[in-house]
Order: structure tokens, then C-alpha cells, then sequence
């Protein structure tokens, strides 16, 4: 089958490989339909995550159940699917909790050895460990495009927006898709009102389209625009969906007394954060990566019904074999979201 | 002063009546700019409420503040208001917690001795007594017919709808005014559908115009609805806002398993539940009437934003004086409300 | 192997049956150390449920592992393990939700076809379905007896006081085991003071002996205790472990307003309930059985942790062969708790 | 009357002052019967506080009503009260959500201008603004010593275990009074096991009677013992009650995945942060100062059954005119709460 693997920074290549079958009873093999490019692929095509030569990337996908394991119920084959980027057993201390993105064994596609060893789905074909907790029916009709946000993008934007409480002002730092998500996510839990921040026209335009204030981050004054328009009290939520220290400071900075900031924007060091204005204000801070596999129902749900929708942010459709064509237009920035299909 | 007073069954005035005064440090004196014409008062012109003769009616009021005592900081004199149908002290056990709906030094505006003696707002002016709690800035360039909605109607519906999680299907049983806003509310907590019943054409009319999918509950079978709407798994949240046996019981077949069953519907009697259903669904019960002053903030920050909008439901302006004409018109039912102006 | 099995009303019999295997991917084999005879163990000696003649009945165990199916990750064989009298896929919708009690695939250890034809844990062997989830390891050092409850009693009491918030009073409405198991369990969740309300002297003992105030539900009056003791406010949170509709009545009388209602006993059929009074006062019911599978860590932990203590309500430990006699004698009320070990 | 001022670093002193009288409606002009010594006083003790010279200091107190203002309804002359170090109006938009310590109208006892300029509680009298919501009526039988606590240190340790759930393992990083309390908090909201970690050997052995395990800072390995302790997962709830970015580290590190950082510890300053740490486990971290008021009425009716118990904190009784070698002893950190009877 074919399939998209890494080699070097800025160097991934569609190569043949063997096919995959099903090794384990809770796993089920799977026919790729669509597989998108994230953010995080990026981080891998600039060579700053350490993964194998020749190893199989992408981790988000729609696909077609070609087999199962023994222990599989919660699909069937020929079921049309969509997964997370991350499996989760079920069974586990922090699953029993519901946390499954910090399941004891989890493993996430494509990402390496350091992440569980699992094949990425920019493939034709891709095994799905634990198949009854990681993969979910699609909703007759939805299309792949969409589905295909359930599993990673939209379902983090979802979770960035899990503090925000009907009435609620929230501020959106950083719109890329997960932070576009997180403002459509955070109308959908109730905000009265969304300031969407960046530097990007076309994105403040996006974020715009979809009900928020856009606030562009150095040509206006994003502090002056959030007291202007919370009459000085500040958002209760803030989601910083950029990942770096500058954010942070921004966040605490925009959030009300007693507010909540929630770093989706991905964290890996150490960052001097201004400690005493987090105490002051009585704020939480909530990070890490999202519970995909916790919203995933509700995701759905809220996709099929139209309240989510993420088909603005398809920019690009492209066959599987052009990925190192699409990997470098993403790279350049001149894509949102770019669909692969085998 | 002119006020509605209530007489007999069937048999309100507007008669004349010594101005009103601030007797107490934390009252306010108001002027009122508008006040609604609501089911409960329907309750008391049917006389099924115990009420003293010429007691001033009404408890639905936007106003402008005319007067203040020594401790009210929360508004001042020029203001205009709008305020909770029941008042709170803010400072007591319950108050603590938030649930300033069983305040224990609570009254009501408009429901004679026995709760509280406190005069209606369906008058010219009224005092508010813990006016730092009861009422409420109204938002800047919001319409007085809106923002009446945000003390009484819409706040119950949006206390129907508090156990919404984003994603959920929401039941709503009868369309009067307190379940349209509750399909509006649903909505703003993230339903992914809301299932509208009731026997009104209108009313599923209106409820359809708001999102939700209309079900007629004698001419179509609500739970083959709900079971085919959800994939035969039953509603996360269904809303009882009828008041009666038979609606608890549907509202119980209605029900997903873990699921919510709030009561907003007036129960005052003893009722035959089934007690086994509730049991073996693992259901939770929800009831009693509406924490307005908790939900207030929030309920006016939608409005502001046009996320909540009870406009369509005012379907009458009529002046104090013609209150007469006013009860007797919506007790056949040809309104949906009332608005009253002195 | 040896089981205890159902024939009809009082003839419970001990027989030799063939031993089971495992036959599916995620079943476990395990050998009973120990079972218990449980209340509801009683409606089927009684005849009140429709279970098969023959049938091997118990659903309380600790064990050890003997097999296990190729998908089973989280016990291994030679594991001491405890589980749920009821199993759960942990990968249904429900069980998404931590929702493991109303698992769409569960079913109940010795309760006949009607709940999933499981053979029952009063027997030398049983296979666990489900056995990643259903199962758990026991805590070193901790005893049989101790264990045995976290599979069922004291995860039930613990269900039945998850509403208590620190500083609360709660009321146990009757102290059979469950609720025993809800005075700790009320004051593990922080209650302030536990007032436990039965006729019999010795359960009233045992509650006062575990920090509650006992109250005789004839000799005194629970409505004028209660209300001495809590300021005339009422209860935060009443636990209804009998499963009567005079019990549910009494319980919503002594609730505080804005109060919880849990109705850990069992409810079948239709009962009368005052929803005036319900609705007035504005209470929570919390109905259906317990979610042990998603109590059972946290139960273990305080269970090692000696905050629940299960050890004094064991009253009797007799051998397997004996398990009519022990029937019998549970039947009497001569007993609160039965070891059974083959 | 006799009150305590401050006037330089190390320089404290005890002078007549005229009787302050109750100018407000919602005031009370008490009669202090017991006051403590606060670790934040020792912040005003060194200097580090900017306060006006002769300035009153304090803010623990027990009291009597003298007189109260029209407004006040919660108390009255002759009640014995305790009340919050902090006061809140209780209807502002903060106080609404039951954020009483990020009130808008807020004033903090004996710390100057920057904080209200509201006079100290270390003084035969003083006025307490917003009375209905800023003091308590003390529990019948409680002692000044223990109630005193309500208003600050306990409240205090209460809050930083708010995030505790029943079967938790909890981490106290510090143990002065605030972290001696939280110890005891943990153990009321359900921790299976509290770790204590400290270097000072008299406040282990505290804490090891309140049932904790303690653990030296420096001659044990905190990560190693948490590790052994918890079977290598960490600790669900860490309270950082020291204040220093050290602190902060251990406790990221002694967090369990998905874990809560409690900062009850004061911050003013920035801090370098571990950002990827909190990150990669998903935690959350809460600061700020406690919401007493929002916590006294818990924390009154917990120490009044005695399962919180400050006692044993109480090292020193006092009398107001030896405030300045109470300070000084304090300031040796000679004892760990001294109580000062005028």
C-alpha cells in the first residue's frame, strides 16, 4: 500500500509498504477514505520531534472497517469510522475517570517510537489499536471532511472550550484551526461573546464569519478592546491556542478575576509567568493536550446537527501521493486544512 | 398612583393608590416603564390564589429608579432596571450558596400575605426591597419588551435548561412561554437538537422558528419521535413545563437513561410517579420554580447579544388601563404576552 | 465445581456443575475465595424475581485469577481481584460518560436470563465478561472480607452520599448494610453530622458506633429531630435505603429546601410522591442503583486507607455447602452480612 | 480605646485610639474578644506591606455585636460572631457567583489604604462593613480560639482542598498554619492519604497526628515517597501553601497526570514555571488567595462537630497590650498561632 513517511526535516516522501492486518483482538484494520494534515505534522516535517526514518505519519483519518479483532463490538466491518489521533484502552485508572488522553496506553499514529510505535494514517490502509474506545461510527451523511475534525481539530478546539459557561465573554488567542474550532466550540457552550485575536486578516475575517469580535493582536490594543467590551471586568475564558510564553502573559493579563485560561497552544519548556497577577486574580490555568476520545460523542452530535462546522477550514483537497506537494504548501502557511485522499 | 388590583376571581381594576415610599436602608423606589401580564398571574385571576382583596398584581416590571435608601449600592437614582419577580437577601444561608430562590427572607411582588405583602408591579410605581440583589442595570440600548423577559419568563426557561451539556438532545414538553424560552435556552447550552412538544400549531411553529424540531403530542407519537430522533437512546434533558401527572409520566418515558427530567411546570399537589422507571433509568429529578436572580447576569448578557431572544413572543402592547381587558384577552389564550405600560 | 443454584421460593441448592471456561477475547476464568449473600440475593430467594430453575446465583466475589482471553491487559492470572456484581464494556455511549451502571452491554452476575444469563459468583469458579473493566486488583494486605464490598454494598452506600458536599447533614432513611455503608460513606464525603433513622436497635448502634446520631423511626420523631439538629433547615442530603413510598415521603419531608433526594433503595413500581412538596422546597431525586464500577477505586483506596470500614457489619462466614442454611438465616434477619467461601 | 498600630519594620505598638461608631447602614460596631497573629501580619511586621504609619492591624477576630446599622439583618446586638478577614457586599457581579473574594466593594482588616483603608481587628473594637455577609453568628459552645479560625487559617486550608475528592491522595507542600489546615481539610473532603512535606520536625509530628504522612523536605526525597506512596502515579491534589517558585516546581512534579496544583501560597512576583511539565500531564493549576466567605458556613458547622479542629495550633494566649513581644515571637517563629484577648 502506499504511504506517507518521514525521512528527514522537510523531506517526507509516499512510499510502498507492506500491508497491515490485525494482530490483536481489541484492534481493528482499517481502509483510509481521507487523512488530514495538522499543525503538530508540521512539527514533525521541521524535524523538532524525534521519529524514525521511514516511519508512517498523519494521525487523523475517516476510513472503512476492513477487519477486526475478536474483542471489536463497537464497529463492524464495512462501518464508515472516524478515530482519534490518540488510542485509549477504556480500562485504565485515569480512562475509568474519563481522562483517556492520558490513558496508562496510549499511543498516538504517527508520531514514532516516543509515542507507541503506531503507523500514521497518510496511508491507504492503518491498523487502530483498541478499536472499541478509539473509533466511533460516522453519522449517516456527514461528510468525510468534516468527520475528519472530529478526531483531532475540532475536538481540541471542544476542549479548550470546556470552561466557558452560558453568558460568558471569551478571548481566543491565536487562530489557526484549533483556535478557530474553539470559537465556534465556545458559542456552542453558551458565550455571549468570542474576541478572536491575531495577526492574520484572513483569518480575523474567518473568525468573524463565524459571530466573534476580531481584534487584530499589534494593530489595535487587545487589552483596550477586551475592558471596552466587558466594561472593564476582563473574559472569564481565555484560550491561548498559540504556545508561547508571550501568549501566556496575554492571557492572564486579558482574563477576568477568577478566570480560567486554558493553554490548548502546545507547551514543551520552561516559561517565566507572571505568578503574582495569577494569584491577585484568583485565576485556574488548565493545560495540556485535548481529551479527544471524551468529546468525541458530543462532537458529533453537534457536527451533524450543523452547530459545529468546520468546512470553511478545508482549504485543500489533494490525492495521498501529492503529500509532499501539500506538506510544503502548508508549510508556507498558505492552507488551513488540507485533505489527503488515497 | 394607578395599579391593577386583584378583587375576585375574574374581576381586576386599575384603581388609584397612595404613592409608595423607601422605608428601609436597602430599598429602592421605582418608577415602572413596563411590566408583563404572566401564567402565575393567571393563577391568581382564576382566584386558585389566595390574595386579599385590592392587593396591587403584577411582578414582571422594567423600570427607572426614583428613589434609593442609605445601603443600596448596586443601582442608583436614573437607573433603568429590571428585577427578579421574587426578591433576595443576598446574605443569608441559602443566599450563600447561590439559591436565592428559597432566600430565607424572600418575597414576591404581587402574590398578597402569603408571600411576603409585597405590592405587584402592574402599577406606576413599586417599592424593591433588597434592591442591591433584585435588580439588575438593564444593558444599554436594549428594548424594554427584552429585557423585561430577563426577570421572570426567560430566566425560568433558562433555569429549565441548566442540566444542558453540549450535545445533548433536550425534550421540551409544552411550548407556553417559559418552554419557548426553554428551547432557546437549550440551545445556548450547546443542545445539538431540541424536541418541542406540544398540541398549539403556533407554538410548534414558533418553537421551529427557534431550531428546534416540532412534535405534535396527539396527532404524532412523541415517543417514537424521540426514539427515532435519537437513535431509540431518549433525551439527556427533558423539560416538564405542562405542571401536571400525565406530563411527569411522558417526561419519564422521554428520558435517555442518566438522564435529566427538570420540573419547571407548577406542581402543588401529590402525583402518581412511576417510581420504577425513574429507578431503573437512573434518572434525576430536577424542581421548582426558577433561580431568576442567580441566572440574571447571564440571561441579560445573551439578550444583549441577541443569543436569547424573546421578542417573537410579545404579541400585545396595551396600556395599565386597559389591564382589564388585558387578563380577560389572555385567558383565552390569544396572547402569548402581554405588555403593559403605564 | 460446586454452585449454589435458585429452584423456586426458599430452596436454594449446592450442586456440582461443570467447570466454566473462557470463550471470549475479554473474559477472565477466576476461582471464588469468597462470596457474600446480599439483600438482593433475598428477592430471589423470595421468588420476586423471575430467575431459571437451576440457575447459579451470587454476585458478590473476591477471587483469584485462573485464565484469561488475549485482550485482558489489566489483571493477569494469579491476581487477587475484586469486581462489579454487574459487568460494563467500558467503550459503549453510556460508558463514555463514566456511566458504567447503565452500560448498554452490561449484565448481572446470578440473575438469570433476564439480566444477561451470567452465572452467579456463589460457586467454586465464574468467568467475568468484560474482565479489563469489571475487574480490579486487590490492595495488598487487604482482607477478603474488607474487599468483597467494593464490588457491590460499600460502593453502594458511597454511590448513595456522592451528592454530600463538606459540612453538610445527611439523613439515612434505614441501616441494612447499604445503608451502613452510606453513614461512612456520608461522612468520607465530608458530612458534619449523619443522622441515621431505622427500628432496630442494633443497626441504630452500629450507626451511632460509626459517628451518626441515631434517631428510632417510631420512638422518636424523625421531623422533630431533624429539625433540632439542624437549625430547623433540614437535611442537605437524604438517603432513601428502604425503597418505600412512605420512606420517599418521609425523605422529601426531611430535606432541606434546595436539598438532594437519593433513592438508593430499590423502586419497582408506581408510588405516590408529594411533587408539592417536591416542587416547593426545590429538591434533587437521584434514583437507580449504583454506579460501582465507576466508585470502585476510590472505594478500594479508602478501604485500604481504613476511612471505610466495612469489617464490623460481617456478622457470619460459613462454607459454600452451607449456603441454605446461610440463606435461611439471612432470611431471619439473624444476620448483616454472610461470608461464603468454598 | 487600646488598639495595635503599626509604624515601622520590627515596630508595632499598642496605643489609645477614640472608639470607632457604625456609619453605615449595613455596619456593626463590634467588641473584639479574641484576635490572632496571621503570617500576612508578619509580612506588615517586616515592612514588606506598604501601610500607613499608625495604622490598626489585624484581621482575625471573634466578637460581640455592640450595634448595627438599619441594614443589618444577619446579626444582632449581643451575638457572638466571627467574621471574614476580607469583606464582601454580596451583590456585586463577583459576589453573585459566590466569588466573595474578588468582591468589587471589597476591604481587607489592618492593611492600609491599599486595601480599603479599613481599621484593625487587633483593638478592643472595630466596624465591620457589609455585616449580613462578612460575619457569622459563632455556634453555640464553640470556643474563641476555634472559632477564630473560621474567619482566615482554616477557611484558608479549607479552600486550597476544594479540588479533593473522595479516595484522593493530597500533597501538602508546608506546613504552617495554613497547610496544618489544609491537611485536616484534605481528610474531610475524602483524601484516602495525605502526604505532609516540611522541614520542620515540630510540624510533621503535627501533622502525623492529624493522620498524615509526613515527609522531610530535605532528608527524604519527596518524589521518591509520593512515587512509593502512590504506586508511581502521583498525587491527585498538590496545595502549595509555601509561596516560592522552588515549591512550585515540586509541586508540578508531585502532581499525578490530570492532577490539580492548589497556589495557596502568595505570589506578587513573576515566577520561571515548568510550562511543559503542566503541560505534557494535562494539570490544572488554581491561585489565589481563599474565599472565605464563601467557605465559613462549612467550615463553622465542620469544627463545630469536630472533624476540623484547629486546637492544637494554639500555642499562645496573649493580651492585646503584649502584641509587640507577640509579634516578636512570632516573628522567631516561636509559635504557630497566637491569640491576643483584649
Amino acid at each position: 500500500m502506499r504511504a506517507v513517511t518521514f525521512h528527514a526535516a522537510g523531506d517526507v516522501r509516499v512510499v510502498d509498504k507492506a500491508e497491515p492486518e490485525v494482530r490483536e483482538a481489541d484492534e481493528a484494520l482499517v481502509k483510509i477514505l481521507a487523512s488530514g494534515i495538522c499543525g503538530s505534522d508540521l512539527h514533525i516535517y521541521h524535524g523538532r520531534i524525534n521519529i524514525e526514518e521511514g516511519f508512517t505519519i498523519g494521525h487523523e483519518y475517516v476510513a472503512e472497517v476492513l477487519a477486526v479483532g475478536d474483542a471489536v463490538r463497537s464497529v463492524k466491518v464495512g462501518d464508515r469510522v472516524v478515530g482519534g489521533f490518540q488510542t485509549a484502552c477504556g480500562t485504565c485508572w485515569l480512562c475509568h475517570r474519563g481522562m483517556f488522553h492520558k490513558c496508562d496506553r496510549s499511543r498516538t499514529f504517527g508520531h514514532g517510537a516516543v509515542l507507541g510505535s503506531l503507523d500514521g494514517t497518510q496511508a491507504e490502509m492503518a491498523v487502530v489499536p483498541f478499536a472499541n474506545l478509539t473509533l466511533r461510527p460516522v453519522p449517516e451523511g456527514m461528510s468525510n471532511d468534516v468527520a475528519l475534525f472530529a478526531g483531532d481539530v475540532m475536538a481540541t478546539g471542544y476542549h479548550a472550550a470546556t470552561a466557558v459557561r452560558p453568558g460568558d465573554t471569551v478571548v481566543v488567542l491565536g487562530l489557526g484551526p484549533v483556535g478557530l474550532c474553539a470559537v465556534q466550540s465556545a458559542f456552542v457552550a453558551g458565550a455571549a461573546q468570542v474576541i478572536a485575536i491575531d495577526t492574520v486578516e484572513d483569518r480575523l475575517a474567518m473568525a468573524k464569519s463565524f459571530g466573534a469580535t476580531p481584534v487584530h493582536l499589534t494593530e489595535e490594543s487587545p487589552r483596550d478592546e477586551v475592558k471596552r467590551l466587558t466594561g472593564g471586568r476582563g473574559a472569564q475564558v481565555v484560550v491561548e491556542a498559540v504556545g508561547n510564553p508571550a501568549a501566556l502573559d496575554m492571557a492572564l493579563r486579558l482574563a477576568a478575576k477568577c478566570g480560567t485560561v486554558n493553554l490548548i497552544g502546545v507547551y514543551a519548556e520552561k516559561a517565566e509567568v507572571h505568578a503574582g497577577l495569577l494569584w491577585i486574580k484568583s485565576l485556574t490555568i488548565e493545560a495540556g493536550h485535548a481529551n479527544v476520545l471524551g468529546h468525541i460523542d458530543a462532537v458529533l452530535s453537534l457536527l451533524a446537527a450543523g452547530k459545529l462546522d468546520p468546512g470553511p477550514l478545508v482549504t485543500h483537497h489533494m490525492h495521498l501521493d501529492q503529500a509532499p506537494e501539500a506538506y510544503a504548501l502548508y508549510d508556507r502557511r498558505e492552507a488551513l486544512k488540507i485533505v489527503l485522499t488515497p
